[in-house]
C-alpha cells in the first residue's frame, strides 16, 4: 500500500512528559533510519465560534492530509466547556477501531508470563455515546448506543486482524444477558462476520467470566473484540498484567488513517527531569510502522527496545531500575546501529 | 435486632448442583446447632397472566414473610418470555446492595496473597434497567439510569457496612470522565455520604484504573463501591484473584431483608455426583447469620470451612483435589463438634 518514498506523519508530542518521549522515538527513527519524517503539531485546545473548546485547525489538517499520526499523552482539560481531547481526536477522524496488543516481555517480571492478547475497541459509540439527559430532578440517563454499522466494521477489523496476523481465534466479549438488544446486536454482527472467517476460531463470552477468567489464565486468549466500555475496561486490566500502560501500545484505526498513541498519563511530577520510560510510545511507533507497511524497520526498532528492557541495567525508574529516559534511548540507538 | 429464638429463613436449593449444596449447608447448620429453621420453597418459573414467566407467589410469599434467604444457583431459562430469575428476586424484594467479599484462603494458593476487598455493587438500576430501543433499524440504545435515591441509598450502606466491620477505606469505582452526568451524580452522592464519615477514608477511582491495579496489587484496596454494570465486573475479577465463584459468597441487601446467594453456575455436567464445592454457598450463608446477628454461629462455621480447605485432603475437584462433597462436608462437621 506504501511505497518506498519517504511520507510524513504527524506527530503530536502531548503534555507533561509528552516532548521528551516524543523525542526520543525521533531519535530511535533516526537511528533506524526510518523512511518518514514528522510533522510536529500543537493540539492545545482552542475556542471555537461556539464557545466550546476543541482541536486547532491546523493539527486537522496535518492529520487528514498526512492520514497517520503519532500522538503522545495529553492532559484532560478541567472544567465546563472541554471534553476529552484524546476522545475528540478518535471522533474527528472516525478512528474505529482501537487496538490494544498485551504482551509479557521477557525478563520483566510480573505475576504472569507468557501474556499475549490483544483487545479490539469499538471506538466510536456504545457507552461513549455523550449522549445524557437528566430527566426529572436526581434521575439520570445515560444512553449506550450500539449501530449495526458500527458493530460490524469493528467486527471485521477483528476477523481480518487476526487472519493477516496469523492469530487463530477471536473472543467477542458482551453483556446480551443484561443488554439483550445493544450487545446482543453486537454479538450478532460478530457471529455474522465469524461466519465469513471459517478458519478462525470464534467464540462468546460474557464480560465478567472473560475478567475472572483473565486474571486466572490469560493464556486461554488471543484477540478480543468488545464495545467502547469493556474495551476501556479490559485493555486496562490487561495491560495490569504484563506491567502497565507505561508499556502497552496502543492503535486507533480508521478508514482513511490512523492514530497511534501511548495511553498511559502526562505525569507532570517527572515531567521534564528525563526519568519517564518512553517504551509506550516506541511501541505504538512500531505499530504505525508495521500499519505503513514498514515491517522490517518495525522488526528492528522492536528487538532492540524488548532487549533494552531484558538488560535491567537500563530500565527506568517505573520499571525498578535507575537509568535515565536518554541512557534508555541511547542504548536502543546502539543494538540498532548494530 | 434478632432475639435468640429460632427464626425461620427462606432456602432455595435452585438447580443443578443447588440440591446438593444446600444440603450440605444444612447439615453443617445442623451440626452447629444455628438456632434456625428452613423453608424451603420452589422457584421454577410459573406463566403469570401476561404471558411472561416469574417467580411463583408461594416463593415471593416466604422470602417476604421470613425477610432473610438463601439460594443456591438457577438456570436462566432461554427464549422469549423469560428474564433472568437471579435479577427478578433483586427486583422483586428492592435488595438494593450487593455485597461480596474476596479474600485469600489460607493454604489455598493462587497467584494472590492477601487478597481483602469487598465489592459493594449498586443492585438495582444502572446498566440493568432493562430499557432498550430499537431507533431505527440497526441502531439500539440501552438506557443506564442513575438516581440520586438508589446512589445515596448505596453509598449510605457502603460506609456504614465500612464502619460496622472496622474496615478503613471506601473507594468510589466510576467513569465520571465519560458519563459526566449518570456517573457523575453516583459520585457526587458518595462525595456527599463521604462527609458524613471523617473517620472513613475515601477515594474516587476510574474504573479501568482500579481494574489495572487490582491485578497489580489487590491490598491496595478495602472497600469499593459502584454502580451496578461495574459490580458485575470488579466482583468477578476479584473473585477470579482468590480462586474463582465456587470460593466467594454474595449477599443481596434490602430495605427488608436480605438474599445470600452464590454466584457460580449450576455445573449441570456434576451434578448429582457429589462432587461439587459447597463453599460459596456455605460462606453466603455465614453472612446470612452476621446479617441476622448470630456472630459466634457464623465464626464457627466459617473456621471450620476454612481449616478445611487448608487441609487439601478435604479439597474438592474444582480445588484441585479428589475429595467428594459430602467427605468436605463432613469434615467440617467433625471440626465443629470438635
Ligand atoms: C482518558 C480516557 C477518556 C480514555 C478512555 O476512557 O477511553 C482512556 O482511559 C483510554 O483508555 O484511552
Ligand atoms: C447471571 C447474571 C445475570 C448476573 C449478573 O449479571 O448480575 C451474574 O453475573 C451475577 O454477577 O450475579
Amino acid at each position: 500500500r506504501y511505497s518506498s518514498e519517504v511520507r510524513t506523519v504527524t506527530l503530536i508530542p502531548g503534555d507533561g512528559i509528552g516532548p521528551e518521549i516524543s523525542a526520543a522515538v525521533q531519535k530511535i527513527f533516526a537511528a533506524a533510519e526510518v523512511p518518514l519524517q514528522w510533522e510536529s503539531v500543537d493540539v492545545t485546545p482552542v475556542r471555537g465560534p461556539d464557545g466550546m473548546f476543541g482541536i486547532p485547525q491546523a493539527a486537522i489538517d496535518s492529520v487528514n492530509k498526512n492520514k497517520v499520526g503519532l500522538k503522545g499523552p495529553l492532559m484532560t482539560p478541567v472544567g465546563k466547556g472541554h471534553r476529552s481531547l484524546n476522545l475528540a481526536l478518535r471522533k474527528e477522524f472516525n478512528l474505529y477501531a482501537n487496538v490494544r496488543p498485551c504482551r509479557s516481555l521477557e525478563g520483566y517480571k510480573t505475576l504472569y508470563d507468557d501474556v499475549d492478547v490483544i483487545t479490539i475497541r469499538e471506538n466510536t459509540e456504545g457507552e461513549y455515546s455523550g449522549i445524557e439527559h437528566e430527566i426529572v430532578d436526581g434521575v439520570v440517563q445515560s444512553i449506550k448506543l450500539i449501530t449495526e454499522d458500527a458493530s460490524r466494521r469493528v467486527a471485521e477489523f477483528a476477523f481480518q486482524y487476526t487472519k493477516e496476523n496469523n492469530r487463530s481465534k477471536v473472543t467477542a466479549v458482551h453483556k446480551a444477558n443484561i443488554m439483550r438488544m445493544s450487545d446482543g446486536l453486537f454479538l450478532h454482527c460478530c457471529r455474522e462476520v465469524a461466519e465469513k472467517y471459517p478458519d478462525v476460531k470464534f467464540e462468546e463470552k460474557y464480560l465478567d467470566t472473560v475478567c475472572l477468567s483473565m486474571v486466572q489464565d490469560p493464556r486461554q486468549y488471543d484477540v478480543l473484540v468488545m464495545p467502547n466500555l469493556y474495551g476501556d475496561i479490559l485493555s486496562d486490566m490487561c495491560a495490569g498484567l504484563v506491567g502497565g500502560l507505561g508499556l502497552t501500545p496502543s492503535g486507533n484505526i480508521g478508514l482513511n488513517g490512523a492514530l497511534f498513541e501511548s495511553v498511559h498519563g502526562t505525569a507532570p511530577d517527572i515531567a521534564g527531569k528525563d526519568l519517564a520510560n518512553p517504551t509506550a510510545l516506541l511501541l505504538s511507533a512500531v505499530m504505525m510502522l508495521q500499519y505503513m507497511g514498514l515491517n522490517s524497520h518495525a522488526e528492528k526498532i522492536q528487538k532492540a527496545c524488548f532487549e533494552t528492557i531484558k538488560e535491567s541495567k537500563y530500565r527506568t525508574g517505573d520499571l525498578g531500575g535507575s537509568a535515565k529516559c536518554s541512557e534508555f534511548t541511547n542504548e536502543i540507538c546502539r543494538k540498532i546501529a548494530g
